[in-house]
């Protein structure tokens, strides 16, 4: 049988490709199903994430280590970064900024959250590597100061103007973009034996055949391009009859929909005791969005002509803070517990129930 | 001779008790001595508190260990609760909310920052229960989160209106009250073991016969109640005229007179180099104050029809956050001497200060 | 031959004391060369620090270790206090300010990163004492919040009036004076032994007979404090010719010169995989500008009637909170590599061109 046959046959995650063509013939048949397009381009998003990351991860697998781990780190959040392009060609900067934001707090919060509490339901302590969880939490931090700069500054009773604000970011993004390829080069070639234990290679599907891993990569990349349009179409008139904010939506549904494919490998990783995969796959992706999908979109954004700055609101700026704060304290721990999963639940939920009452006003 | 008697006489706090009768007394006789009231009123609770928190220990003593343990985290902060539903009916709500910052700030910054320098002028080093600390740190923060998130929003350019903060500030309590009891859950059941030093019962006066006890815990939380309300009443007229503002008295003055009683036990293990005990009393009531006492103070202030929200001023936001942060730093440590505890009370001075200065506005 | 002369054969560094008549040259003989006078002090500052710094040292070697230690801790940042004395006499007092959260952020994020990065370079992972660096971020920490409740109380709605705001800085200054003494006398006497590892004398130049080092230290005082008169006469013209706000020349420029010569050590020790003796020197020059010179301009400021308090920008309060975040981090570790060293001095470089690019509006 056709190796991806097979694979949808086995991982029900996949059997929800049925929203994909239905997608497009609700859109053909329909001009004012907003909301229905929103939650079939939701629910077609995640299968398609699903086979975006295994094509993905065979590429990575035939072409050795460092050039595979460097075409994780690089495609490894695609489907984000395609939704997220969607999203800037039809002017949601709002929208955008905002996922980038609910990236971070979910992958931190959420991802972990719930590997933590899935994880310590079945075993009473687990262990991981401080030693890589405290390089992504580096990686992290050095993200959120420079993307919360702008936004603190702006706060500052001489608000600066628009044009400085840009400036900034620009030269923001080519700093984080410089720290992600560095840190790259620290974890595949100068200091790779700190990151033994976390190897993505054992976990998982057995890899795809090199060109099926190719052209599976081309389409589904092409659909998943397709369908984030029909997505960001729907949002604003979805997003108004479900009550919900545009903050919202690119906080948290967009940041869950983006993270479905990794969430299923760190949840299943947790129930295994492979903590450290987990930690591996939810902090990598935090700061994967932070340093290296956030800073292309403001470059997109300018070649585009009309450039995105990195300033976030209040709301948007405590929740990375906090997420941020306790990604820093976990790390210097390294083991954990159900309770803790709880509690990084709580955190979320909490900041989940705030975006969702708060007025928008950005 | 009588227990209650025979302890009376071996505890100088307990001599305290005269002031009870004398707060009555001049409440009849004068209706303008709002100073002397205020005074006489912080000198009676002192000896109640203790009063009631050996009660509450003797109860806890004779029910087990799962429902003792219970007993004591819902009893513990008894003394805090009834002076502030005292002060909730009086509508004393700027009041009600600066004691539960300040409780926070105190427990972790004097009670912990005392014990710290009291044990390091005696013992070179101590170390004390990592694990522990860190649980009650992680809950805490919880709160910290939960406490500030309506204040952060509050100060964002649109201010939310009234009516949202008290719903969020309801769905808040009623999350940080199932974090709380998820918290006993793991310390008293799933995880005991990690908790294991820190044993409450070896220390302190032996317990009283569980009837004594009962009657005991219903008597003096009716004299506290009496008592807290003569305070509640006098407060105004007193902060007035020692030019203190009502967020002082509710920060300093209330958050120090709440935990006399718990001050006592912490500093005499602090000295007898049972540091553990010290950090679990310090670190275990500033967490019951943020997650069960004022989650209770919003349901009781919602039956009242009057909600009471959880957005605080700048000035508490910043002084919880220091002191949460602190107590996370501290947590990850485990030793500790006199300048640690130097440092904490400097903190705390420097916080005292400043509210001390501080125009009263609310 | 002369020990001065054969120090000044040896260390390129004071090959710079040739700019030490030139500025007293262009001075007689232009006013108007003020671009030129603000470049020739600088130049001429970093070899009379490295001076100052040298006769320091040797009169602490010849005195004992308490006292010596003492000694170093006052008169270790001498050349950053007499050139802040210069500015205050010039009324600058936005300068000074911002040279004092320069120093900290200066000496935690560019010394501290350079030093991880010059080491990393040469040595895989290298360690350093993690009680000593505790220790001083303790000291760090305390400062900060002493330094920064003055900013975040004049934020909030109902701005405090100027002379709360200087009372609270009076009285804060008091504090961290004591809290400098107390954590010299910790480290000095009652637990030297935890600093064992970070002895200063090993290092660096032989040290010069008491005598001569007695007269340097007089004799380069004064000089110091001549170029710096000239130094904060021209750095008006100097910062509007060269496009730099007063904010930034404090911040970075100042900054970096009055470190200059601790960085020499700092940056030589790290290459020769003594860390510990790198991060002494870095956070024992922040902690102490913090605790000790920016009190003492306080009291100073007081003494010549018109009080500095201790309020500073917003911009200047993010940074130095994340500095001493930072910092805390880094001290809960006591191991790293040059990518560490990369991060510290990418957040570095990100306030660096925040600061240029801000409109100084303070």
């Amino acid at each position: 049988m056709h190796p991806v046959l097979k694979e949808v046959r086995h991982n029900p995650v996949l059997w929800l490709l049925v929203f994909v063509p239905a997608v497009f013939l609700v859109k053909a048949r329909s001009h004012e199903a907003g909301t229905t397009l929103f939650v079939l381009s939701i629910l077609a998003v995640v299968p398609l994430a699903t086979l975006l990351s295994h094509a993905t991860e065979s590429v990575a697998a035939k072409t050795g280590d460092a050039v595979g781990g460097l075409l994780n780190a690089t495609l490894g959040n695609l489907t984000e970064l395609v939704i997220a392009l969607a999203a800037l060609r039809a002017g949601q900067y709002t929208l955008v900024k905002a996922s980038i934001a609910g990236a971070i707090v979910t992958n931190t919060l959420f991802m972990l959250g719930a590997s933590f509490l899935l994880g310590g339901l079945r075993h009473h302590l687990q262990e991981y590597n401080r030693t890589s969880a405290r390089f992504q939490a580096g990686l992290l931090f050095l993200a959120t100061i420079a993307l919360l700069i702008p936004s603190a500054i702006s706060e500052a009773d001489s608000g600066p103007s628009a044009s400085f604000t840009q400036t900034l970011s620009l030269a923001l993004a080519v700093m984080l973009i410089l720290a992600y390829g560095l840190g790259m080069f620290f974890s595949l070639t100068t200091h790779r034996e700190l990151f033994g234990s976390s190897s993505h290679e054992e976990e998982g599907e057995p890899p795809w055949p090199i060109g099926l891993a190719l052209v599976m990569l081309v389409v589904v990349t092409v659909v998943v391009a397709l369908v984030s349009e029909v997505f960001v179409e729907s949002v604003q008139e979805a997003a108004a009859s479900f009550g919900m904010t545009p903050a919202y939506v690119g906080l948290i549904v967009v940041a869950l929909v983006g993270a479905a494919a990794e969430m299923a490998s760190a949840f299943s990783a947790a129930r295994k005791n492979r903590l450290d995969l987990s930690v591996g796959i939810a902090l990598g992706s935090a700061s994967q969005i932070a340093l290296f999908v956030a800073p292309v979109l403001v470059f997109v954004s300018f070649l585009m002509g009309r450039p995105m700055d990195l300033e976030f609101t209040i709301p948007e700026v405590v929740a990375v803070i906090v997420a941020v704060f306790i990604v820093a304290e976990i790390s210097n721990d390294g083991e954990t517990n159900w309770l803790e999963g709880v509690q990084l639940l709580s955190v979320y939920l909490i900041l989940a129930i705030l975006f969702y009452f708060l007025p928008g006003t950005h």
